[in-house]
């Protein structure tokens, strides 16, 4: 199992109307297993182009996965074609069948003909059991290839991949590991941090790569390395990424793909604090995405969205003075809103953000972008002014970033 | 010039490390003139698969637009290949050198061997003149067919489809046009919509697709056309529509590509209304969405994340007694929220959701996905039971998106 394809089905991929972000899932957990993937083909819900992309594909590489047109619809034709292309025919599998209906029920929806059909799949293929939705995947396993069909729903597909995919491909074997790892970074630039690291020979030492993944949340920097075992490519991505860490540690919020409100999750409940939030200009995605957190109900108090005046006063009590004669983005009221939000909420931080998200609603003196983040415990309470003059909801990521970056730094003793 | 074909060249994109949003937009493009994509394909930066490509839908297909493996270093060989297959030298081409040596030297970067070799390209071609970056597209153009090859950079690809290749492709004319329209569609299932709507013969008559996208938020319907000319395509997908509107009207919240809250904000500011949100389980979702549109301020007023028991008593004078009695997550405390919040704020609507959004925290009787929806207004209080048995983040989204599609009902007259 050295080689693979991905064939992607579907019109709203060709036209563009979706981005193909199936493929790029599937491409980085073939390449974690050390499969290389070849080909990368979309085509539209045609029984023709489905056909001729299966003739060719199971003949030329070891694992082709398939993935889209298994809905209900009239317009999802794939299992059809399946069938066909492998000559066998569709029979019900009970198990799918026990699923759909219980899935359904469990939403008070009436199971229908369509529905019923779901649990249709080529006589001869190992059933894998979607969990996570209605149309089922399905394998079709020889001593020389790997044939596998997945619904086109990213998460069921990304489940379905995880779940069984994957494993069994690891059990087959490729003969090589490619492994990655991922530190994420923030409150760094791409280009600064890139200095701060300095020499890349003497970091990576010819033995792994490293690549700058930018993006409104901070830079992602992207170890790989290929190995021939396991434990080879995890020492060399341990010496590389102690390397980085001895250069750039401050910067780091996690090791992996967890996002900062998790690292921050973590801080708070290992060091027994709570948090309460109030916002302006980001409205709401702060504590929504403190809130994303499973468990997060054990430190994350209550959030209070002060879009107008009247809230700012009213719930946080701020002084209308204040907002008389700093105005509502000012650092004054960001100190404000965020004591308030912490003495009401009898919380160890409080946390605040006021700015101008835009496009509209700025002035020479403040402009589209300015915000104001402040945090107050019992240390004191501290304010930071940001510009991020971007779109309106890239500026609320990035604000809402810059805030929960400055909650992991005060709790750690950074800032 | 009917049928197209899409071949991107990079292994970043076949290990799913970026995501193939290049061929999203040159499909798009296509789909617009009236050109239809049939493959999409990506391949490594490797000679042999890159040329078998070039081979197969050269023939193939009337329009082949290539893109990526045209930058300075050793790992992009595609103006080599493309040199190759069409049996020319590769040629200095004078303004692209002017091009190179202008734009690094106004970076004060000096011009290596490697800058100027970006200035060779295949004899006979049509230079796209690359004024974004240093690679030129490059055009082979002859009676039967059309051959592109455009720099992997996406704003650079990007402006040479816009200024060259778009322009040229009209201008030949793909004697017919292709228009899609979507209608956006919430709070009925796929398979339900599908009943429905009925006979698709009698809502298409031949004339048209239909497509069901199914996701988190709804089920997008995607009606597609192909016909002689723009006018002809308008009128088929005005009937269609008509006749789709005409049996799920009351599901629809907007026609394009247009979100629930842009909907739900255009609503409210033309019924001069007023909202605030009281949120629990989405914890600050709702009020994260509204304040996404750009001049929410107007009609927003606040949002409150009474995410503890003592949030909803203290902030929206929700009773003890009722908390005790029925649980936070019930009918009567999302009622006594959404009155609450309405109380406060003085506006004219309050919508409140208490639920469990999991994955702990379920029990028989109030298990993961339940979830409470109130609406306050000048005509009462109304509530609404969901269960979305989902993942976390899904969940979320699922009961933001209910809870807007209420408000949009309700300003309607429709619930």
């Amino acid at each position: 199992m050295k080689t693979a394809a991905i064939l992607t089905i579907g019109d709203e991929i060709l036209i563009g109307q979706v981005t193909n972000t199936n493929a790029a899932f599937i491409g980085q957990k073939l390449s974690e297993v050390g499969i290389e993937v070849v080909r990368t083909l979309v085509v539209g819900d045609n029984e023709a182009e489905i056909m001729h992309a299966f003739r060719e594909y199971e003949k030329e590489f070891d694992v082709v996965l398939v993935t889209g047109g298994l809905g209900p619809t009239h317009d999802d034709i794939t299992k059809k074609v399946v069938a066909d292309f492998f000559n066998v025919r569709l029979v019900t599998d009970d198990s799918v069948l026990a699923n759909v209906r219980d899935r359904l029920s469990k939403r008070n929806i009436a199971v229908r003909k369509v529905n019923e059909d779901q649990a249709l799949v080529p006589e001869g293929c190992t059933v894998l059991m979607n969990h996570w939705g209605t149309a089922p995947g399905m394998l079709f396993e020889r001593e020389e290839g790997f044939f596998a069909v997945m619904p086109g729903v990213p998460h069921e597909m990304q489940n379905i991949m995880t779940e069984y995919i994957v494993p069994r491909l690891k059990q087959k074997g490729a003969g090589q590991v490619i492994k990655h790892r991922v530190l994420k970074t923030t409150g760094i630039a791409e280009s600064s941090l890139f200095e701060l690291l300095g020499d890349m020979d003497s970091i990576l030492g010819g033995k792994a790569k490293l690549a700058f993944l930018p993006s409104q949340f901070g830079v992602r920097l992207r170890i790989t390395v290929k190995a021939g075992t396991e434990t080879e490519a995890d020492s060399v991505i341990a010496d590389v990424e102690s390397k980085i860490r001895s250069r750039a540690e401050k910067y780091i919020y996690s090791g992996g793909e967890v996002d900062i409100e998790e690292t921050v999750g973590r801080l708070l409940k290992q060091k027994n604090l709570t948090i309460a939030v109030a916002e302006s200009c980001t409205g709401g995605l702060i504590s929504h995405r403190l809130t994303n957190v499973s468990g997060s109900s054990a430190y994350y108090n209550r959030g209070v969205v002060s879009y107008s005046n009247e809230a700012k006063m009213e719930l946080l009590g701020v002084p209308a003075d204040l907002l008389d004669h700093f105005g509502a983005v000012s650092e004054e009221v960001a100190r404000s809103m965020a004591e308030g939000i912490r003495r009401i909420s009898k919380t160890d931080i409080g946390v605040a953000v006021t700015g101008i998200a835009g496009p509209t609603g700025g002035t020479p003196e403040k402009p589209v972008g300015l915000v104001f983040i402040a945090l107050s415990d019992s240390g004191g309470t501290i304010v930071r002014k940001h510009i991020f003059p971007d779109e309106r909801l890239r500026f609320k990521d990035r604000t809402s970033q810059a805030a929960l970056e400055l909650v992991r730094r005060r709790v750690l003793g950074l800032a």
